[in-house]
Formats: C-alpha cells, sequence, structure tokens
C-alpha cells in the first residue's frame, strides 16, 4: 500500500507506529518563575558525539491552543534535563503525560523526588538512574501554525549514572532495563535480543562473489 | 557517578548505551551520477507529524577522511529513502553498516533488491515491509571538524507498507517486528511488552491528593 501522508486519515498513528523502538527523554525543565516540569517525548535521541547532543522535539501548542511548558521553559531558561525512564518508573512516566494545568509541579503529584543539578537549574529525578543536563545549543523550528514543534539540541554538560549500571565505558544494559516507545498506547523494555558484529570487508566481498 | 563528556574516555559508548532503544533508518541514497549507498542509521527518529518529518544523522566523514556517500549523496540529490529494519533483515542490515569503497553497491553486495521509488530516484529496498521516500527540508550542521554531522531532515513524500501489516491507521507491531539498536554490537526487537493508558486529569488529581 502507497500512503500520503497529507491525505491519509490518521498519518500519525501509522508514523508513530513504524518509527519504532524509539527512546524516551523523561524532560524536567524550569519556568522563569521557578516552578518545575516533568513530560516525556519519544520524537527524542542523540545527534552528536561531540559535542555531545540530544535533540527533543517538543510540540509548541496544546490542544487548546495554550503553550506547553516544556516548550516554554526551555526557550525562557535554555536548560533542560533528559532523565532515562525504566521499567520500574514507566507507570510514572505515563501519568507525567497527561495535561496538568501551567505551573503543576508533575514531580509532586506523581510522587517522585527533585535532585538538584550540577550544571543547571531545572532539577533531574532522582529516582532515574541517568540523567544528563543539557544547555540548549539551538532550537529548530519545524511545521506552521497549530502543528509547530521546536527540535530541541541540547548539548550535555554532564550525565548523571548509579555507579553499580557503568564500568569504564561499559553500561550494563540488562540491568538497565530502559523502555521504549512504540505506537498506541504501547512500550517494550530494551531487552538485549541479538548481538551482531559486522563482517570485515575482506570476507565480506568474498563471500558476496 | 558524575560523568563529564569532554572528558570521560570512551563518551560516546556511555551515550550510545543510555540513549535506548534507537529506531533504525536503513538509508537508501543515489549519487548525482546514479550510484546508489545504503547504509543504517540510528541517530534517528521522527520529529513532526505535519508535516511528516524524519530526521537522521550522519557523520560527514569516514575515518580517513573521505566524505561519506551517504551525507555526500543527500546533498548532492537532495532526497533519501528510509527503509525499516526487520527481525528477518537484521543480519543484512549489519553487513550493510561496514565501509566498503565509494561507489560500492550494498544492494548488490548484500543480495538485496531494487524497488524503484515513486517520487525520489534513489531506490527502495524491496525486502523490507516499510519505506519512506523523503525530500530533504533542511540539513542542520553539528560539530566540527572530524566529527561534524549533518542532521538530514526529511520531509515524507509517501510511504509504502504492506498490505498484511495495517488496517485503517492501525499497524500490527507483533507482526513488524522491527529491530532497535542499542549500544555496543546489541539489538533489540521492538516487541510489546506492556500497553498503558494515562489516567484522566481528575482521577490523577484525585488519587495524587
Amino acid at each position: 500500500m502507497l500512503i500520503d501522508p497529507e491525505v491519509h486519515k490518521g498519518f500519525h498513528h501509522i508514523l508513530r507506529a513504524v518509527v519504532v523502538p524509539r527512546p524516551i527523554a523523561w524532560v524536567s525543565s524550569m519556568a522563569a518563575d521557578g516552578r518545575v516540569n516533568l513530560a516525556p517525548f519519544s520524537f527524542f535521541n542523540a545527534v552528536c558525539y561531540r559535542p555531545a547532543l540530544l535533540a527533543v522535539s517538543v510540540a509548541k501548542y496544546l490542544p487548546d491552543g495554550r503553550i506547553k511548558d516544556t516548550y516554554a521553559n526551555i526557550q525562557d531558561r535554555g536548560e533542560f534535563v533528559v532523565n532515562l525512564v525504566t521499567e520500574s518508573l514507566a507507570a510514572q512516566m505515563v501519568q507525567s503525560a497527561a495535561e496538568y494545568e501551567t505551573g503543576v509541579n508533575e514531580f509532586d503529584q506523581i510522587g517522585l523526588t527533585e535532585a538538584q543539578c550540577e550544571s543547571v537549574a531545572p532539577p533531574r529525578v532522582a529516582e532515574s538512574p541517568v540523567a544528563m543536563e543539557c544547555v540548549l545549543d539551538q532550537m529548530v523550528k519545524l511545521g506552521e501554525g497549530r502543528t509547530e514543534c521546536g527540535l530541541m539540541l541540547g548539548r550535555i554538560e554532564c550525565l548523571h549514572i548509579e555507579d553499580h549500571l557503568i564500568d569504564g565505558y561499559h553500561v550494563d544494559l540488562a540491568a538497565l532495563r530502559a523502555v521504549g516507545r512504540l505506537g498506541g498506547r504501547e512500550y517494550c523494555v530494551a531487552d538485549v535480543l541479538f548481538s551482531m558484529t559486522p563482517p570485515s570487508l575482506d570476507q565480506k566481498l568474498e563471500g558476496a562473489s
């Protein structure tokens, strides 16, 4: 089947179901007046190693036309924190996706603990085993009108990780149990299913000849 | 543990292991002279619904200083195709990650079939059940020097999906078995592990009070 995104009804459901599995940025941010916000985003990934950059796409508007807290906060302060969602935090992450009134602190509502960051003002989620403190490098405006998004490119200033998960630069993926986003209301856990090493070029060219 | 990306040895290994699971863009592209290239990228995601935009971060340089085929091809033609990697295609995807000589056609080397696209010149992977034909909307330059990347923002012109995988806008994720990228040489399959619906705001505020 051939689908035109401009005319196919519910295309966004299809897009969310085929670009999978998506990592989840659980973003904590702070308004100019100090109010704290926490919300999950799955149009998210790392995009550069050096400098270490993350990209999070944040819709500008709520359905009622107000500007989303996360968007406004990142614009105002130029800072945010990406907290990792693990299996044990999944239910709280989903709760934080609901649209609270502007200024409601999701940490309080959901029963999470604010931990002070090293180099940015917003707090990180103390319960999350990995958090990345980011300074906004640039925002790329995407789309127009009601569907406008800001692609927030954040430079990682520092990364928090629980000691038991890391040895040198090896991270224990089996212990991490990161949650990934699929389509609909569906999620996966990043279990290692297989491990593959590319054959050397020589082997491959021989094999293919 | 607190890690500074600028000084921690092997930070890129850590970044790849904590931003997980990542979707994989298996990108087919075409040089100005018509030569075809295919390579996988996992610094990839959807970033906007309307217009439907994908973002793929492509390193500009190979370790030997030459410009990567995918980077050059997208710059030259402003077109690329994102093919979905499913479990049955994983071994061929990994093979296509090796650095062939410029101009080597990975489709031929790996035993894949080129299928003609509707609106762009590069072919799609006939064996892949989902392919998105993209026109370059803009490229955002990230980093400097040897670690420079181009964040390729592609507008989806059309999406191919095998009929048995879709019903209206519902995609059969269990049948799709998309492959995700983890750290190291490790991969996962996007199996649905759980499904969660946010409680209504009223319920949540009551529950939290």
